[in-house]
């Protein structure tokens, strides 16, 4: 394509709220415009782009035996009211009503809708395994939409769920999937790291996200420092395992008021509520206060007790709570449960026990909900703590468990961080990372299947409830991380397999010999099958550089006054900035 | 593909709501399955032919100079602000808030966002014409959704904005488009008919729609009997020229009551309200009654007088008041302005002339709303006419046009007909046909430009705003009007440059030596670049060559025993039902 059939969208200035690179020169090289908040319009070399991702996601998804479908994005609420999720999703999914007052949700996912394809078409086990896939628009209704192409609230997605008859043909499926997505993100020049993961409100039983480490990267991975063991986690799905070597229960340190006394006692903290205060105020550390964090839904309080120097992870909280809905306790809520102003919660001489109803001063409903207590499983055993004593302006001291509050069942509430031990091996430290998810792997189970009574024959002839995965790749993020991982302060790097053309040609002659001659080498370039944008604007050659770094294709050809005369071409490597001077011939073999 | 890898969703049913060939064969051959009122679901053969028919569509429109972006598909709701748009459009315009309250619509179509577009990026009249297009998701929120993928409330589009300095670019532009319109339904092996169109509320000056004639079309054509005029015309743009040989003025029969006693008087015609039956009352012709038919919107009230054998074209009446939401005026309202209880109107003795203000009891408001009178001008000199009286019961018998009252700026108000006079040749008579509209081009002007103001510099440096033009092809739509267009008793009969596979290959053996035959056959086929898929199902033969049929690819080639013993192998053209028996070579010539 020529500059005259193509325009270049580029542009000089950041748009302003861009907080990363990707963002940044995506927009400022003229490959997307943001048209809204988290909404992007895909300009022409942008669009190239997006459908040359598209065609690798489908091309291995083929390969891997995937059945390509397409299926309405908005999705019927009786879908998802029969899966019990038009309630759970919460405003993360976009809603509307048609003319009639029936709702729909703009699909942030398709289980539900899949699920009803295929119990419309599945009857007998013969016709399984089927994984059907899809490549279309999804939308989620973020807090915050940022990071241009990042967390965008329409995008689009690979969405693939497939349906077996056994765990062992799922796992199948599972493991073609896994070597499909590290061939599609190889195929994109993109170096992910797959670590375990939270199924989230998917339901499951396994997960596997890949991820691209970027220090712009919304989630937080943990990496086992021992190759050889090779753990990789999200976060929020990494156990914790307390490493004694740095502060464990071995190497308590500034006991003073604890250890000596033996005795447990109230003493007035006043205003010092936080641990981090009442740390100060008496010397000791942390790790021996037990923190209180509550949350309340509609039905349920949840009180959980952790070690003071950690931070509750909501993920496993609500994971083991099954909460879905829920939000910070009220004051009101934390009043009728200790006493006391909020603060000075603690496990000994709380007047509820776990299970407990807790009568509340509520606006409406009954007022009263159901007390749940969870204690992290660290916490057993230790002595010598700080708490608060349920009542305001004082903690209490000295607190042990087992002798004044009992973790009978204690789980994993806190998120685990580098230094921890790594959960697969036990020995070795485990190291952070930031990274952003560009595709998802689930181990769904029976969940939908179930729920919307999916069911074949088996070979017995009787009838069996398929068991089902899904497999998710963001095209747009794919895109966007591609550029985290390829660009330096010029502009945009392509990888040749998704760059919109091999070819940057550019022409600094006006001459009738001299135009034709590069009309020629764009032709010659074509009939090889190398595509070419030749920049043929009228417009100063320092322009035209400019752009070609910043749009970054692969090679930067220039043909100029003295290329005619020597019959030399200058070549530019757009990611090492090599610069050659070539005949035609060697051009040729150089680009194929 | 064999059908092992990509299953058949055949069925034996037709859908219970399938009212026309095309919802019901696609259905029934498991290319498409409702999953919603208008939302479909692309079973893997309907993906597959989706995607042929976008990318005919992309390369016609690339080869026409297009350049394609990707817009997100809800748009701000200040962009439809900008344009006026956001009222104007109405409850077919899906409409939703996001978490903040902030709205969007599920665009039907993106003249707004296209032109936001434009006016960040276009600067200079050197960066025109330009012709934007994109292929994604359209929403339209049908009264009712009906005819399977003809009338859907999701479904694909290409919709293209072109942006021009003068009126002449814009015409050329348009032309590109038609021309590329007729090579993209050629190649689809689709017949359309283009029409002259009504612009609805788009704007713009000149507009022309792609027709498939069908007799489930929902829209009337109007095609002047004589080949060498050629005109074509959707009704509601087709002006009405009466045929006077067809009982025009001078063919009067039956004027008793009128032309015998010269003067204008009320009679009363009882509870007879309707000119049918004041007719057979009277036994005078409806042409020679004034019907008035009368719409009001929040401010106004439209009275329209037009001759009693025809029916009001609302387009035109719609058009002409420049009104956007309207509806038929209430019995409150009809007396307010006459008197009289509806079905006795009439354009003598009305108590307000045109512009006068009508005094209301409306519920809410000022309760004025403004009369406006239009008259159709083929009222203009006729006599002997019958009216209503303004007077309950009564009509007026030989009012005259010129002496009782006066149509000085007449319009065409009312819908043309088979029998009535081509307005092109004016000699000919109309024929009338239905149709389904599959494309449709406008020339939009500046409205849009201007009200959102776009603004380039000319070549002397000063301001202007572009004209613009649009073009949309319905993708769905295009593969139902085909096979409304090419399907039999057994089923679909696809063209080959849609058709999901060009060989349905029938497997009806089952030992290893056959088999290899067939495994053979199939290979040799797809190297020839020949697509096969292949029925290897545990099926009776019936039950294949059934399927075979309905879901029609070109050509069905069966394996048998005999086979291989004869080496010649069966083919059946799907469309003629031709069977022929040919060794491999001669196969692949007939295929290929």
């Amino acid at each position: 394509m020529r500059a005259s059939e193509l325009p270049l969208f580029t542009s000089k200035d950041d748009p302003s709220d861009a907080q990363v690179v990707s963002h940044r020169l995506l927009a400022r090289a003229g490959y997307i415009r943001k048209q809204g908040s988290g909404l992007y319009a895909y300009l022409p070399f942008g669009n190239i782009i997006h459908r040359k991702i598209e065609q690798i996601v489908r091309e291995e998804m083929d390969r891997a035996g995937g059945v390509e479908v397409t299926l309405p994005v908005i999705t019927p609420a009786e879908l998802w009211q029969e899966s019990g999720r038009w309630d759970i999703m919460g405003k993360e999914m976009m809603r509307m009503e048609d003319r009639h007052g029936v709702g729909y949700a703009l699909g942030p996912t398709h289980e539900e809708a899949m699920t009803d394809l295929a119990r419309s078409y599945l009857q007998s086990y013969k016709q399984l395994p089927i994984n059907f896939y899809q490549i279309g628009k999804k939308y989620r209704d973020e807090i915050r939409p940022r990071y241009g192409l990042v967390r965008c609230r329409e995008f689009t997605m690979k969405d693939a769920y497939s349906f077996h008859t056994t765990d062992e043909s799922l796992d199948e499926t599972y493991q073609k999937m896994r070597e499909a997505y590290r061939a599609i993100f190889e195929r994109c020049g993109l170096k992910t790291i797959p670590v375990e993961a939270d199924s989230g409100n998917m339901g499951g039983s396994g997960s596997e996200e890949f991820m691209v480490a970027s220090s712009i990267g919304e989630e937080t991975l943990l990496l086992c420092s021992d190759e050889k063991c090779g753990y990789r986690s999200n976060q929020e799905k990494t156990a914790f395992i307390e490493n004694t070597k740095r502060g464990g229960s071995t190497a308590l340190t500034d006991r003073s008021l604890s250890a000596v006394e033996g005795r447990i006692e109230d003493f007035d903290t006043g205003a010092a509520k936080t641990i981090e205060d009442v740390a100060k105020l008496t010397g000791q550390n942390p790790r021996d206060f037990v923190k209180a964090v509550i949350f309340e839904d509609k039905e349920h309080i949840y009180l959980c007790f952790i070690p003071g120097d950690r931070e509750l992870s909501e993920i496993k909280m609500k994971n083991l709570a099954g909460a879905t809905e829920y939000w910070a306790a009220s004051e009101e809520t934390i009043k009728a449960l200790t006493g006391a102003e909020p603060g000075y919660t603690g496990p000994v001489g709380l007047k509820f026990s776990d299970r407990d109803v807790v009568s509340l001063n509520l606006p409406t409903g009954d007022g009263k909900k159901a007390l749940r207590i969870f204690y992290d499983a660290h916490l057993k055993g230790r002595e010598g703590l700080i708490t608060g004593a349920n009542k305001t302006s004082f903690h209490k001291k000295n607190v042990a468990e087992g002798r004044d509050f009992k973790v009978t069942d204690g789980h994993d509430l806190v998120n685990a961080h580098a230094g921890d031990l790594c959960p697969q091996c036990k020995k070795a430290e485990l190291t952070e990372t930031r990274g952003i998810e560009v595709g998802h792997i689930f181990k769904l189970g029976k969940k939908y299947a179930e729920k919307m009574q999916v069911s074949v024959l088996d070979q017995t002839g009787k009838p069996l409830t398929p068991t089902m995965g899904c497999y998710g790749i963001g095209v747009g993020r794919t895109m966007a991380t591609s550029v985290e991982q390829n660009h330096d302060e010029r502009g945009l790097i392509w990888p040749r397999n998704l760059s919109p053309f091999m070819v940057y040609l550019v022409s600094l002659v006006k001459g009738e010999t001299e135009t034709a001659f590069v009309d020629k080498l764009y032709e010659t370039l074509q009939a090889r099958g190398i595509s070419v944008y030749l920049d043929d604007r009228d417009e100063r050659a320092g322009v035209k550089f400019n752009d070609a770094e910043l749009v970054g294709f692969p090679f930067i050809v220039t043909v100029g006054k003295k290329t005619l005369e020597s019959g030399k071409i200058e070549m530019k490597l757009r990611r090492t900035g090599e610069k050659l001077e070539l005949t035609e011939a060697e051009l040729m073999e150089k680009i194929l």
